[in-house]
């Protein structure tokens, strides 16, 4: 029979657990960011090979391929390693179902490659493939973040799936920019996706904000120069602002798309510095959780060699209040120890109650996230709607009624069973 | 390099792993049911052996005593098994800090029942005892319920926490209704103390019958015979509708302790019969997705002798509708392979998509009452009311704002720093 002892290090040893897998999970997201880059970037090229008709960036791709492949191979090591782990994260089963999703779409590559090499594809639908990939890639992200119990790394998980999304939404919207300038003039249909883009990343850009804490956020904000941003704006506000049918100058189309991957690389670099954190921060966890066992390991010997106590203590203890914050500092082994391990097990409770009352408030962010995306769905299927006008159906809403899109997205789930089936009545 | 059906195998093994542990905590659910209900009676035995000055009911006491031990033994077996399986569930943490809580109470148990035996102790402090170790079981039991991932068992465990709290305090309401009519007199805090409960017991048993499905409730509801509620509802009149001060006839106290003892083992039946559900839901669960498991390693298997097929169908396969009901049915081997799996794979986060939804709605119910217990033990703490009265302060502002209970509670919390500290400004 153990001692209530024993169970506290069966708790501590289960948030060691759980902060070594999301040690590993962590580091996972990190190397998905690179190939996401990565991928991004042999997008772009391979937009300009399609369009020049193959004159130009052709060396430029082969080079961009292999760093990809390199990349991919990396991400793939990570699946892996996590599939062979016997250790599961409480959301495994999600997590493997987006992997499981994803990899068709890496073994899809070559011959994605292929057809692009040999020209036999439109640019839009070269750009769509990669879009796809880096969507279910971050859909990998997305299942992290939502499976971490520990609120500070759950924080900092949200900030990177946030800043993740933004940074490809950006990459989305430079192609949509440059192919726009390059058409040499304005179509209302455009207008209103890239405005979407701009809208989308900049709520990624606030969460991020919001979740990284001041540190990150100035650097974000130091990558970030003001007259890059002002040029951003001016070519925005040139493309977007105009009338539809209005005339393009197709000159625009380079600068937009160097002005843009600057941008996109200096989020590279900050996307690097939050994968850093995390990495850093999982592991001051782990240590310091490792410190706590090994104090309480020290005292279940202690209490070994002891008389078993007479043990009414436990009744004269008051009950743990629900709310009060946990007292830190070491626990008092000087104190009688039956007493005093009454105490840990009060402190630990506390401790894991305020963690769940803090992640259940970081995880808001991602549920609401996961509400507007059912109900954009549902709009997309039931109205045959393309994303971006379920998305501005939403939006409308929400202005017309001075409610917030969330509530909307809440409402229009509500109404599921009303809504009509692809134009059926 | 791993395929993505192995992934799809990976999502499949996690929601067995996470279904056997269920099976394991749906079975210590039912255990620990029947320890509660044996110190249940022990409590009322105690209370007449303690009230009679030790006249009465003492080989009774000794029979049930017996019985706790034995049953003790069983939790305690249980709770060790948990320890020692290395698979863990994704709140393992928490519910090992909850029987760390608890198993110092059970530790306590024989000093407590030598001192209830050399009548060292008034009635009320052994009652408040039983309650406290009582309240630490069913902690466990909630935590179970919250850490549970499958909607369906969830739902159970809901349900069964629900009437395993609500049985509980149709056992402290016996116990203040004995001691009402054996003081012979009203008092108006004794009165308060007794509406609390019924309250709280018949929200706990709405909440049962939302969860539990027609079938058990039926059963509840059979097992409640009319003319024996009317005769409960008549004496909870006789001793909460009259003004406080008003005699009482002490005769009564054994009439209202018999009827309400034949309630309380009614529920027992009851409870048993929910215990035994959730074994037998456990079981088809784990069977079905065995199946499916072995259908998918048989795929597997077949692939490994199939040559790589041009792997473009990834790109050809719509986006995953975020709503889409799961399509069900045997998966359609006759189909091209790869496209097969990629439907397979999209089946599969969907039904996680859809699971993960009703969780949260199941999951919203445990939310609620831990907002609710929070903003209680927030009240006691900055305003010195007991949890009765913390209660009815946050019912009495329900009702004068005409709000529901969980808004009040979520204003209080929001409150919290505005709330002077122990009667400190």
């Amino acid at each position: 029979m153990k001692s209530g002892l024993s169970f506290l290090i069966a708790a501590l040893r289960s948030e060691i657990d759980e902060l070594d897998q999301l040690s590993r999970t962590s580091a996972l997201v990190g190397t998905i960011g690179r190939l996401v880059h990565a991928l991004q970037r042999e997008r772009g090229i391979s937009n300009v090979l399609l369009a020049s008709g193959g004159q130009r960036f052709a060396a430029e791709r082969s080079a961009q391929i292999a760093e990809c492949a390199g990349l991919e191979q990396a991400v793939r090591e990570c699946f892996d390693a996590l599939e062979a782990d016997p250790r599961r994260l409480g959301n495994s089963a999600r997590l493997f179902s987006r992997i499981a999703w994803v990899v068709p779409g890496l073994d899809a590559l070559p011959a994605l490659r292929q057809r692009i090499g040999a020209l036999q594809m439109p640019a839009s639908e070269a750009t769509n493939a990669f879009v796809k990939v880096i969507a279910g890639l971050l859909a990998v992200v997305f299942e992290a973040a939502d499976g971490a119990t520990d609120p500070e790394i759950s924080r900092l998980l949200v900030a990177m799936f946030n800043f993740m999304q933004g940074k490809e939404l950006a990459g989305q919207e430079r192609a949509c920019g440059a192919a726009a300038f390059a058409s040499g003039r304005n179509e209302s249909v455009r207008q209103q996706q890239w405005l979407h883009l701009i809208e989308s990343q900049e709520r990624c850009f606030q969460v991020f904000s919001e979740f990284s804490g001041p540190e990150l956020e100035a650097q974000w904000l130091a990558h970030l120069p003001p007259a890059q941003t002002a040029e951003l704006e001016r070519l925005r506000r040139i493309a977007c602002a105009a009338p539809a049918g209005v005339a393009l100058d197709p000159e625009l189309s380079p600068v937009w798309f160097d002005c843009c991957t600057r941008r996109i690389d200096a989020m590279q670099t900050v996307e690097e510095r939050l994968a850093a954190d995390l990495r850093q921060l999982c592991t001051v966890k782990i240590g310091h959780a490792r410190g706590e066992l090994a104090n309480h390991e020290t005292l279940l010997a202690q209490m070994a060699h002891q008389p078993a106590a007479a043990s009414s203590a436990f009744f004269d203890q008051p009950d743990a209040p629900p709310v009060a914050p946990a007292t830190s500092g070491a626990p008092a082994y000087g104190r009688q120890l039956e007493r005093s391990i009454l105490d840990l097990v009060q402190d630990q409770a506390q401790r894991l109650q305020a963690m769940g009352d803090e992640l259940d408030t970081v995880r808001a962010s991602l549920n609401e996230r996961k509400l507007v995306e059912r109900a954009k769905g549902l709009l997309m299927a039931h109205r045959r709607l393309s994303e971006a006008e379920a998305h501005k159906m939403l939006r409308q809403t929400a202005m017309n009624q001075n409610r917030r899109l969330i509530d909307v997205a809440e409402s229009v789930l509500s109404m599921a069973e009303y809504l009509p089936v692809d134009g059926k009545p």
